[in-house]
């Protein structure tokens, strides 16, 4: 059995999410059924990140076994001839026995987008959140620049809190500013759900100085306090896994 | 009554064409629609032109005459509210009472896009043609340069000939060819149905070497002989229109 990586890229616009489940179009489970289709086999699929629905992927990452004789070289021009167009693979390598997308990730990589001008664009309405208000950007950076290191994010996750843990490491937290664009990017060793849209959503807040400079301080140390605004996900996408 | 000119934008993807049908979502229906819930009174549109089913466009021109007295640069922030995230203003001012988008216009400017990689890209599938075969961009700057000046272009409509004028003027037809893109950009005076759409086609089959390079004068010049080759819509958007 062959472990092949593949790296792949979606508009998550008409997708319910990453990860399958039965009776809804998923980024999973379209590519599973196009790689069953194409191997004539059975095949699981890992990936490196769950993303939500509507969320994009530049750099998705999977893994699968498979005992199919196919060069994997031919693997991107014979899978992208059967996907939707909302999903195609950009590249196709062998890996390692042991390569699992998820397990063997080191970073994941997620950029959050608003489009700043005044009226809204049609081109960018399906991969930014439309934001012509004037923000607090320096107050935005001093709340961001909380974030780098190892916390305890559990204000900044969907999911009720359980046994698993919370902490996680950002790498880098960027946010840059151009006169069309406002992104933010994150690289962490990986993250909560929904931790990506809190976390831009809470500094959106500072921004619009409906909360103090401090609130991320307080979000990452309290006990009890919760982000609670959340960016709808269209602005989001997973840029890029590393390993 | 004021005669109200808006400059649009659309993703024409799930648009059935610019030009009203009933039954069916248009771009000329929805905004007349809109404009009617905003102005509550009726509303008779005039667009610039009738892009086909799928087409896109930068800067198409619509005018119309209303009682209403709503100030002008209030009107594209009240109709992007209520507007679909595939159709905004791009902007409103007052015309003359006797400006017609259509009949007024001096040039529209068209552009398709072929996308040459050679693995599709989920970004660019829905606003460009994907060519990852080369094509001979010499021969087909040969033959885009046949095109330019005043010619029956009857071979490249997919209308029935019938009483109207088939003869048009291209002002402008250039090719750019970039690492990832190939462009065609046409400013004409008026365009046929679908004629953009079959230069294109054409002109591919020339790059392909299907047919000879002087195979757009044989259409230009031959009574009976017919472009056949039409590209599909996604690669074409309407550019602008010149006043």
């Amino acid at each position: 059995m062959r472990n092949l990586v593949l790296v792949i890229e979606y508009d998550g616009t008409d997708f319910h999410g990453f990860a399958d489940q039965p009776g809804v179009r998923t980024v999973q489970g379209t590519l599973k059924d196009t790689l069953q289709r194409l191997l004539q086999e059975e095949v699981q699929l890992y990936g490196a990140a769950r993303t939500d629905a509507g969320v994009h992927a530049h750099g998705q990452v999977v893994n699968f076994y498979t005992a199919h004789p196919i060069p994997v070289e031919r693997l991107p021009i014979a899978l992208n001839r059967l996907l939707p167009s909302d999903l195609k693979v950009k590249r196709a390598f062998p890996a390692a026995p042991e390569f699992h997308a998820r397990f063997s990730a080191k970073s994941r990589v997620y950029q959050y987008t608003l489009y700043t001008k005044t009226h809204p664009s049609v081109w960018q309405l399906r991969y930014a959140y439309h934001a012509p208000h004037p923000l607090d950007i320096e107050a935005i950076r001093r709340g961001a620049s909380e974030l780098q290191g190892t916390h305890d994010f559990r204000a900044f996750c969907t999911e009720p809190p359980g046994e698993r843990s919370t902490i996680r490491h950002l790498y880098r937290v960027e946010v840059c500013q151009s006169q069309t664009f406002i992104r933010f990017i994150f690289e962490g060793n990986a993250f909560l759900r929904g931790m990506v849209r809190l976390l831009v959503g809470s500094l959106i807040q500072i921004g619009r100085g409906q909360r103090p400079p401090d609130f991320i301080r307080v979000l990452l140390t309290s006990e009890t306090a919760r982000a609670s605004y959340m960016m709808p996900p269209q602005g989001l996408c997973l840029i890029r896994v590393k390993y």
